[in-house]
């Protein structure tokens, strides 16, 4: 399982704070602690919306630079203003970079695609349009198809592609965890090559124990095909559980890494 | 999920002492307590192969006779040895009974499946014949098939079926979680009305924090189709996870189960 670390993102307080003040050392420390728990990815997230689109852009500007000092982990870079990606990009040194991320809304798919084309990033896209979320694998799955052709057209390769199957609060409607899991399944059938990323923490909006919750449907959707999870790679716990995930979907030979964690005392129950 | 309690099991050796010193007290708790934790059967298992062929008839005889008079609950009469199935049901009085287990070995099936046929009886089965357990899901499965013929050839139907999946350790062969999963899948799909049971705590034999491993595996199996499994009732942190496997896999309308438990502090992370 594929981390990407989520915990530089301006819609939490002290983020925002830390951008505000331009506080590198608070940035920083979160980058390099993120890096050092087996974040595969450092997500960045400098806000949108309360700024102006030139503080957007400095703020943005800043933050992967603060990061890129501090780890050498791909970002990615999280937004979905054109302008806003562009910038980071324009500002990222490293070679690996994910978007995150589109969706096959015309507009969003037609200014953030290219971009992420063009610096041979990987884009992680949203199985939904202009409609919102649909709520059956369906429609899903054909949003996801309609990103596909266009980033095909540009010369993208599907490997560069993470599709996001999408999380609606099992609390709202019972009936979709599972069909965020079985889009998972659908997506790793119909598009050999692409892989799949998701956040978790939706799932268990409204009910006690958020966190149990999260775990669980973690391993549900390793075994469906995830590849990529968006989470806190500080909980000791989740990280714990995505070892187990991959240990008992055979992608840990022998145990080891099981194993080895274990023997350094970071498989917490 | 139904939830078989296991504990009451000559393999341990507290319950092969009560039955030697026909502790009646120790066994009666043990049947109510499991039956108030949320047990949906009572797996009794009054060891074998130790004693006579009469003592074994007489210790689970008692069993039976202590267990019925605590719980209603219905049993699982857990033997692979048909006289000993036979007595057990002679001497229990209630309605719903299961029969744990058959195989597709044709003595074991042609034995044991007719105690099934006659008592009306829901019958587990494991998916395995004369030669073992099978590495694969094609063979796990026509086993299946050998062993629903003969039940319906019996007379039997479909919905009177448990087929056991079985596992293997994760520490053995790592790619035989996937195995187990992908069996309870195809089971689903081509056995309809028939169910599938299995235990959990063979998967994590030979690994540290085997709980973790467990109820990781147990989450899995639930997206993969598992309806009954064979466990700890008496494991709050186990039960906590079977009401997150039926909340996330839409068993659980409006959560009322989840919240319930939470409420009453049942949920244990």
């Amino acid at each position: 399982m594929l981390v990407v670390a989520e915990k530089i993102n301006a819609t939490s307080r002290s983020i925002a704070e830390a951008i505000v003040n331009k506080d590198s050392a608070f940035i920083a420390r979160l980058a390099v602690d993120q890096a050092e728990a087996g974040a595969d990815f450092i997500d960045v997230n400098a806000g949108a919306g309360q700024t102006s689109k030139e503080q957007q852009l400095a703020d943005i500007e800043w933050l992967v630079d603060v990061v890129q000092e501090a780890t050498n982990k791909p970002l990615t870079i999280d937004s979905d203003v054109p302008g806003v990606i562009q910038a980071a990009l324009n500002k990222y040194r490293g070679e690996k970079v994910m978007i995150n991320s589109v969706s096959a809304e015309p507009e969003r798919l037609e200014s953030i695609a290219p971009l992420a084309y063009q610096k041979k990033a990987w884009l992680a896209a949203l199985a939904m349009g202009a409609e919102g979320i649909p709520d059956n694998v369906e429609e899903r799955v054909q949003n996801c198809h309609i990103i596909m052709n266009y980033v095909k057209k540009l010369g993208m390769e599907a490997e560069q592609i993470f599709f996001d199957p999408l999380v609606i609060p099992i609390s709202v409607d019972t009936s979709q965890g599972m069909v965020t899991l079985k889009t998972i399944e659908k997506i790793k059938a119909e598009f050999p090559g692409a892989r799949t990323v998701m956040g978790l923490s939706n799932i268990s909006f409204g009910l006690p124990n958020r966190k149990l919750v999260n775990r669980s449907f973690l391993l549900m959707a390793a075994y469906a095909g995830l590849d990529a999870a968006i989470l806190d790679p500080l909980d000791t716990r989740i990280m714990s559980i995505a070892k187990v995930a991959d240990m008992l979907t055979g992608n840990d030979p022998y145990c080891k890494t099981y194993v080895r964690a274990h023997r350094k005392g970071e498989i917490v129950e």
